[in-house]
Formats: C-alpha cells, sequence, structure tokens
C-alpha cells in the first residue's frame, strides 16, 4: 500500500535533534533539555478540593458539549484579570480559551498563512511555533534578539518588506534566550507594528513567573498588547502557572481575528474539554492563585540562582551566560564549542541540554545551549554541571 | 487596521444555517436539531468515584505533560478491545488518543489533502467533516447513499478517478440519515479500497449504539477496518458512550498514516489532556463500560421508539421515514415541501431540526429534515412532532 500523504506533511523531515534527544529519558541522565514544569508545585490537594466541589454541585453540563469560545465565567474572569493587570481594557467576548498554547499557533497559522507568506521570528526562537507554522508553508524571516529585546531597525525594515505577514515573539523570559524586552523596545515594536498596519502574536507563557533578586529591578513585563490592542493578538497559558495536563491556555484577540479564530477552531476540535474548564473556573474562583503563582516564583527563583552559581563555579571561564530574571531557561554560549558534537559526549557522561541549533531556522546557534532548571531538584543541578564540565573536558580532550 | 487572513479562512461564509439555528436555543423551543447525548446518562458518580481513586494515588504525572500518543494504558486497551470486539489484530502502537473525533478529522486532513484534491463523500455526509475537510482545499465528491449502504458502482468509478485522494464515510447509524452499510456493502467498499489502493477514513461515533428490536436482526456493525486494515484509518470516540465535554476521541491507522498523524497532532496541539485520559483509564478499569452502554443503548431504543410512533401517529401520511436501528438521529424525508421555509415556520411554532441541506456539498436534499431524539424526554418528543405538524399545516395554508 502506498499512502498519497500530502505536500506539506511530506516536507517535514523527522528532526535529528529530537532522535538525539529520545536518549535522554533514560533515568541515569540528568536532563536539563526538557520544559517541563516542577511537578512538585502541582497543587494537587487544591485541585481535589475544587474538583469535589465541582461533582457536589450534580450539574451535568459539566461532561456535555460546550461552545467553541469556551467557559463564560473562565472568560470573563480572564478579561477582568488581564485588564486590571496590565491597565488595559479588555472584554470576555474577545477572549477564546483553546487546547493548550500549542493550538493557538496553529490557529492563527492557519488564519493568517498564506503559502509563501513571510512570518517574521526572533532569533532565536521556539521551536513548537516554527512547527506549527511550517505546516501552512510560509517563508521565515529572522530578526536578531539582542539583551534588552529585538532589534529594531532590522525589525523595522524587515516589516516593511511587502511579503512580511506578522511577527511571532515572546518578549517575557523569552524561549530559549530567557531574555526580556526594555520598556522602550516594548513601545518600539508596537510602533512599528501601528506603523506598518501589521500584526504581531505575542506569545507570553513565562511573563508571571518573574524573579525578584537582591539589588535589581523588575524588567518591565506588560504585554505589548496593552500598547497596540488592535495590532496583537496575545497568547496566554495556565501551564506554567498551576498545570500542562489540562492543555488550558487562551486568546486575546481584536474582535475580527477572534471571529476566525473560533471558525478554525471549531473546525480543529469543536472546542476544548469543558471539565477541566469548570474544574479551572471553580479553582481560581474558591482559591489563591496568586498566592501559588509566588510558591512558583520563589522556587523557581531559588532553582535558577542554584544553576548560575554551580555554572559560575564549575564553567565559570569557558562559558557566557545571557541575563535573565524569570521563566524557565538559561541560554549559555560556550564559544568555539560545536555543540551538538559536546552534546554527544554529554549524554556518554550522563547529562543532556537541548543544541541552539533546534532554536535556529538557518542553523545558527551551533555553540550555545538551553539550559532548562525548573524540573530538577538543587542537588541534581549542581552534579549536572558537574557532568556538563566532564563532557566539555572531555570533547576539548578529543579535538 | 486592516487583518490580512489567510484565502482559506477568508473563503469560508458565515453559514446561514448556523444564524438561524442560533435561534433555536430559546427555552420555549424543543429542538430535535442538536446532536446532544442525554445528559441524564452520564455516569458521575462513577466519575466521581474514578476521580478521588485517581487523586488518593498522589501521582503528580496526572497533571504533567505527556507524550503526543497518548496515555500508554488507555491506547493498551483500546487496542484489545477493538481487537476482541471485531476479530482483527491491532497493536496498541497503532492507536492515538485525539481531542475528539473532530480533531482527527482535522488531522487526517492536514496529512492528506493537497489544495484541489477530491474528498469522495457519502451523500449527505456530516457537517463537521465538510468544515474540517474545507480548511486544505479540497475538492469534494458525492457518493449516494442508498438504504444498505454506498452505491457502489458510482463508488468504484468514482475512486478510480485519478484525483479521488480518499473515502470519507461513516458505515454505521450515519450522521445524518441513522442508514448502515449490509455486510456486502461492507465488503464491496473494502474490496474496491483494495483495488484502487485508495484509502478510507472511517469515522465510527456511533457503532456501539445498536438498538435490539423485536422482530428484527441486528445490522452487521463490524468496522470496514477489520477488512481492508492497511486502507482504512479509524475514528472511535467517547463522546456518545461516555461524555462528549472530556473531547476523547481516538484512531487506529496503518503505521505509517499514524506517523504522519502523530507529526501533525503535535504541531496542533502538543497532547490531548493528560488528567482525563487518566481519569478514563481508572474508569474503564475500574467500572463496567458495557454495561453502561446498555444503558444508553436501552433509553435512546425508547426514545426512538417514541418518536416514530409520535410520526406516524401526526404525520403519518405526509412524510417518509429513512430506517435506523441505532445512533442518535432520524432521517425524514418531507416530500414536496421547501425544507428552509418550514424551518422558518417551525421555529415560529417553538420546534426546530436541522434542514437536509446543510449535510449536502451541492445544495440538495431540500425537502429533508434531520431529528435528533436523544437529548430530550418522551413527552417533550411527543410534544415536538406534534408542533412540527402544527408548522406543517400552517407552512401548507401559505402555499
Amino acid at each position: 500500500m502506498q499512502y498519497q500523504f500530502s505536500e506539506v506533511i511530506n516536507e517535514l523531515k523527522p528532526s535529528f535533534i529530537r532522535e538525539i534527544l529520545k536518549l535522554t529519558v533514560k533515568p541515569e541522565i540528568i536532563s536539563f533539555a526538557g520544559g517541563l514544569p516542577d511537578p512538585s508545585l502541582f497543587p494537587h490537594q487544591s485541585i481535589k478540593e475544587a474538583s469535589n466541589a465541582m461533582f457536589d454541585r450534580n450539574d451535568r453540563s459539566i461532561f456535555q458539549y460546550t461552545t467553541t469560545e469556551g467557559h463564560a465565567g473562565l472568560r470573563e474572569w480572564i478579561a477582568k484579570r488581564f485588564s486590571d493587570t496590565h491597565n488595559v481594557e479588555v472584554s470576555s467576548d474577545q477572549v477564546m480559551i483553546v487546547s493548550g498554547s500549542q493550538q493557538a499557533l496553529d490557529l492563527f497559522g492557519k488564519i493568517y498563512i498564506d503559502p509563501q507568506d513571510a512570518v517574521v521570528m526572533e532569533a532565536p526562537t521556539y521551536l513548537g511555533a516554527i512547527q506549527a507554522f511550517r505546516m501552512y508553508q510560509p517563508k521565515f524571516k529572522e530578526v536578531e534578539l539582542q539583551e534588552d529585546g529585538l532589534d529594531t531597525d532590522q525589525f523595522l525594515a524587515t516589516m516593511q518588506e511587502e511579503d512580511s505577514k506578522f511577527f511571532y515573539g515572546i518578549p517575557n523570559f523569552q524561549n530559549p534566550t530567557g531574555l526580556t524586552y526594555s520598556t522602550q523596545k516594548r513601545q518600539q515594536v508596537a510602533d512599528i507594528l501601528q506603523q506598518t498596519g501589521k500584526i504581531m502574536l505575542e506569545d507570553d507563557p513565562y511573563g508571571a513567573l518573574l524573579f525578584e533578586e537582591e539589588g535589581q529591578s523588575s524588567p518591565d513585563t506588560r504585554p505589548i498588547y496593552a500598547l497596540a490592542p488592535d495590532n496583537v493578538v496575545y497568547m496566554g497559558s495556565f501551564s506554567k502557572v498551576f498545570v500542562p495536563g489540562f492543555r488550558l491556555g487562551w486568546v486575546i484577540a481584536p474582535k475580527p481575528a477572534l471571529a476566525k479564530m473560533i471558525i478554525a477552531k471549531q473546525a480543529a476540535d469543536l472546542h476544548t474539554n469543558s471539565f477541566v474548564q469548570e474544574l479551572l473556573y471553580e479553582y481560581v474562583t474558591t482559591h489563591d492563585l496568586d498566592a501559588h503563582i509566588d510558591l512558583i516564583r520563589q522556587t523557581y527563583a531559588t532553582k535558577k540562582a542554584c544553576m548560575v552559581q554551580a555554572i559560575n563555579t564549575y564553567l565559570g571561564d569557558e562559558v557566557e551566560l545571557f541575563p535573565t530574571s524569570g521563566g524557565m531557561f538559561i541560554w549559555v554560549r560556550v564559544p568555539g564549542v560545536a555543540i551538538m558534537d559536546l552534546l554527544t559526549v554529554a549524554i556518554e557522561k550522563n547529562v543532556a541540554f537541548v543544541p541552539g541549533e533546534a532554536f535556529s531556522l538557518t542553523g545558527g546557534y551551533t555553540d550555545h545551549m538551553r539550559l532548562n532548571f525548573t524540573s530538577l531538584e538543587e542537588d541534581q543541578i549542581v552534579e549536572g554541571v558537574k557532568r556538563l564540565k566532564a563532557a566539555l573536558d572531555a570533547y576539548r580532550a578529543n579535538q
């Protein structure tokens, strides 16, 4: 039997990096490669309480089909929280619940990309966004991410090009770099969007995970949506501040764009799980989500400090760290080292990371790696960094 | 702000029928238009028990990211149940959990349809499948559905055409007609698939909802997958036999096709909700799903009999009923009546149905309607049919 698959799916090659990373699930490996939240922080008991309260109401509609837009109360809660937090007016009919942020990437790709349209991406950028958009056969253009955000000169020139359809970016604690746009860069990006009449898909899974660190002022994490609401579709997620397994994210969008995304979502999966939408709504209206987020922030801040200290201790002279004060990742440059070769040695030494090339559209970042600090205990973080040092020594001995 | 949406989403017009049906949510309307399971049958107490057992194990992985393919135990359970029920060998690595059957339609469209490929559909066919496939810009071809299944002469000729890419069909208690393929037609379809080397997407949400009726032999509901496993991607669903709100369906596919669907699903939503997968697995391994399905079958059989009797009593001479012995719908022809006009009158009389045109790719079935019998109580069914009669009288008086 010959299967006549579509051109778009046939063009996707199995990822070499993904194949290598499959090796890293062995229990003896300390993996900095993942992007998993710390499972010990999942509010198991609170979810159980919310669940029982929900069951005790004996409301069968929690099991029934629901609307594509999602749970009315949850949409209202999201709109109010976003409006209050970010000092911008959003109504609940601008909110749609999605089956995780990844679905928002897919739906936005579907409503915006015609084949050969150009999607403007940060360099480096999030792997999952590349995967989602590729299904709609765009070209990609890169704009370099600097320590204070996008290279805005390059951004303006790129967005002015006729075929540039939209910009996808992660202004807060970016994946993979951990970098955050400055206040000035946020305003410049908003101005350029308005000036060129183009749209941004703003991905913000990590914005709430801001670490308060001694002697440092907190970065501005206000969404670019708040600066240019007609020009931004904003993506939020409960995966990093609550639990990822529920697959609950949301979008806030200008109404014409939301209307198209609703049509696309209805064709894609009718609606998001109604049971966990009700369960989440029960949780947020009876528990203190902000207190829970504070706990996550403190825990992650401690883990990040531990990783930075371990890197300074064991790898200090050999690497460059990019500054971050939130999120889940540290971006590390190992000047002059072929990072894919280092990964092969590292796996032999029972430690893993994601090589920089995974986040590049053009094969760049060949001496960078992304390290995750959220899913491991502190002793594992230190031991993993020691193994990285051993891997680097072995790599250099082989050169 | 001008939004530059993709060609495919701009081509989708708001549905006139959908707009009309929005009027039918008023509480005074008895709606035969829906496709909702009876919520009183949702196993609320059993799900609560399963949920508490799951929480008590204190396993945080129920909240964590999981694999795109889905819950290993659930996939194993589905493979074994399908193999045992249908006497065909399926392994768990041929099974993927999806976010409801609708997602399987979307993913299959994505991996199979290039623009201008022809998708072969039953006439009439399921509206949601048309919506899902349209996103990938195919042509459509229709093959007439007869009382014993497809017109197989027309099916052979159509599948032999070069541009016919795959066939989408619902062999059991079809939506909208309630019709079921005969044993002979199943074999003919399987033979034609093998002879033409083409693939079928077999949608089977209703197959388990078979009514045993006095004096009638039960129809054959064995999947066509069992007759031609290399040529069929099979879609199953928990929405009609458990609860729809969990958005849990599955596909069974030849391994090359499943591999492509996994890539497409990863880009679309990473994976299906891990929490409800674990909850469903807990339920099916500690409760008797078959006993629950028997209860649904008996309840729906009674409701269907009630509707048929009411139609025979009040509309007997004016309509033709198509035979069905399972599922959720009755397909009714009202010869010579313009069904869209009848719908307008019916809504004034506080009763609603879906007009036949909604299920046609070519504007056909203008004197047919689909009636749902699962979501109403028997007294509502009788009252609704009386209102249909009043609407028909008023319609005729205006001609």
